[in-house]
């Protein structure tokens, strides 16, 4: 007997989906145990061109009905968005149907109502196509490694902004026309604030932090910077250091490993780091753990074919888990460590300041930082007169201290401005 | 109620599962819904030390009645090679144990018989640990790529011959020198045998490709080169055309799908693909997928912390399982995909020759390769009169049309000698 299928939503992914599931339909049965069938598509509205070869008939508006509709097993929402997608979800769930979800925002957003409508109605619910798009990390991170110990999770998740920043790094573009180029390639979005302003990469933090960590986190718990204020200056002087800038989303525990940090912001990683050759739009995640070391998933994390792929993985294992009258891991958040304030973060530091070109200026500035206890590994004064600029790296330091630092030198009367302020990563990474 | 692991070996992977079972006893209790509690130890003598700290009460010299006990539930197997080790999980499963299991070499030489019995008896048998150490690379293809199209698995998985391999590129080496290192750093065994000539790698590609193209893959079918014959001069060589030398495991579909190769041997691959920058005995593997594209998984391919995290998210699965009352996936060889003889395989090749200096033998040698259709990409003509070496580089072209190239070759009277012919992979890659 067919298990029957219903998506939502027939854009980007969902056509792949649709497409995958025609053309693959005897490996896909033969890997199932019993044919896929697609029950019903709903859109938004009936008339519009699609890429999707798919039946006229299959298609409707009226989602609710479609994923309530009793022949149904399995629903898969490729709407993204909060809503209409979790009041769909929810209904799915509360008619009994397993899920499997793209859907990254509403996971960070409120991960835990629909965590626990699939608990209360023993459903699956499977997302591994919400972070890094083919890239196979939710399954490797809450499966393989659950029998380790993950210190921190530290990855590019967001193609458009690579893509951007990519371009700056190898053609010293501006950030603007970086990000016109990649809305012509259709990389990043008309309207590009999600990718750009870090949301999609903190949605996704969000939920890889949860995982590893074995607590729950939200998007509101993640530190969040984009890159819109990252200049072609910045970029050539991490370019001459020895640097790359990159969109980083790391989630790490604090040295007790009591509790973790989660943020995405952009930050210097060395040219040599294996992050760092990650070109265009490609994704790609480090996992550190305890016993495993130091592991690296890259690929494709977003577009059409990829996105479909993972949900299609997702698919074939709710189905397998029907036939056997069984479910997938639920959520696990017992450990409920403490998300810290992001004051309490350590990192490095690169800054940069323009500073008035007298005799004891470096000593006042190091005497600043010393005050709050940052340590200084190396300082380079550029140029002189009116162009005077030191540049400085520190020791580990949190962020407040270094907070502290950067208002204490604001104030400064030889410091004329404080040009830029970047985290340094991946420095003890192989 | 807790569940009850019996495992077998106590070396450097099973101490390390002992560690971190009592280690991390509340994480996994949390994790799989109960305790986990070692039920007993078998090794080969009672008296030896050892840098596990087991209760000497749990140490049994009888395997067999071990794995049979009514109170095991889930058996570890972990001391390798064909016997006892098939006997002994044989036995687990007709007792109704589910089986985790590192061994390789049992799967790849045997692993219809170990599979049919798990079906037959309704046991788990998983053995992410075989393939890799900690890179979680088992999971992601049965289950995260089950709804896509494998094309392709190119990787490095075995430590040892890329220590070698990368102390000669890094620092000139010869073979023999790069062995020693590595067996004085523990990297190499006393006889090297299973590593230098690609037995481990064999086995690992032969588990790969049975799981990529869903079909049945034994040793036997894997056509093998080890990397003994690699001198110093073929390493500098191809560190002067920008490649570096890699023993490389590539399970690859032929042309029209049908059919697929498992091969490996050394070959030569351009220094930006992200395998060349695969150092010391680190592992990584590419798949190519239809919808996916191109992943990569990087990470620790041996060593007992890093293998014994595999061990332990198996173990943690098959527990969920046993809690749940069900299974995970079964063998899946629906497919039934033939090999193809090795003279079927489609790659470049690089081959280096010694020459008479005599005018038209760059004329005749192309006339070799034309002869068999093998097209030529670059030829270089280096020193002259004693000393004239010709090195040639191919278009795609098969190993039987090359095969036979070389022998023309050697048959004729102005080649003094085939100095190398090596593989020329990843090309196309990014």
């Amino acid at each position: 007997m067919a298990l029957k299928v219903a998506l939502l939503g027939c854009g980007v992914v969902g056509s792949q989906v649709i497409r995958l599931m025609h053309e693959q339909a005897d490996d896909l049965a033969a890997r199932v145990g019993a044919p896929l069938e697609l029950a019903g598509v709903a859109v938004r509205r009936l008339g519009r061109k699609r890429d999707a070869d798919v039946d006229p008939a299959l298609l409707t508006t009226d989602a609710e009905a479609l994923v309530t509709r009793d022949d149904v097993d399995i629903v898969v929402e490729v709407i993204g968005g909060i809503e209409p997608a979790r009041t769909l979800i929810l209904a799915a769930m509360n008619s009994g149907k397993s899920v499997v979800t793209a859907n990254k925002a509403l996971l960070a957003e409120d991960g835990a109502t629909i965590h626990a409508a699939a608990r209360a109605n023993g459903a699956d619910l499977y997302f591994e196509a919400a972070v890094a798009g083919a890239i196979p990390l939710i399954r490797p991170l809450r499966e393989s490694l659950a029998g380790d110990h993950v210190h921190r999770v530290l990855g590019i998740v967001n193609g458009t902004t690579n893509y951007i920043l990519d371009k700056m790094d190898s053609s010293g573009a501006s950030f603007s026309d970086a990000l016109e180029e990649a809305q012509t390639l259709g990389y990043a979005e008309a309207d590009p604030t999600a990718d750009v302003e870090g949301f999609d990469a903190a949605a996704k933090a969000a939920i890889l932090a949860g995982i590893a960590f074995h607590s729950r986190v939200t998007a509101a718990d993640v530190h969040r910077e984009g890159i819109t204020e990252i200049t072609a200056t910045d970029v050539a002087s991490a370019k001459a250091m020895g640097y790359v800038i990159k969109l980083l989303a790391i989630c790490a525990r604090s040295d007790d490993g009591r509790s973790f940090g989660v943020r995405v912001h952009p930050a210097m990683i060395p040219r040599t780091h294996p992050l760092a050759g990650v070109r265009e739009a490609y994704n790609a995640v480090f996992v550190e753990a305890r016993s495993a070391g130091q592991l690296m998933f890259y690929g494709a994390g977003a577009g059409g074919a990829p996105t479909a792929s993972a949900v299609l993985g997702d698919i074939v294992a709710v189905a397998r888990n029907l036939l056997a009258g069984t479910r997938g891991p639920e959520e696990s958040t017992y450990a409920e460590l403490a998300v810290h304030p992001m004051g309490e973060t350590v990192t490095r530091y690169h800054v940069s300041l323009d500073v008035a070109d007298k005799p004891g200026v470096l000593a006042r500035v190091a005497d600043m930082f010393a005050k709050q206890d940052v340590s200084i590994q190396t300082v380079r004064q550029e140029g002189h007169g009116d162009d005077a600029q030191l540049v400085l790296v520190t020791h580990r330091a949190s962020d407040a201290a270094l907070s502290a630092t950067i208002d204490g030198l604001r104030e400064m009367d030889i410091v004329r401005d404080v040009v830029s302020v970047m985290r340094v990563e991946g420095e003890d990474a192989p």
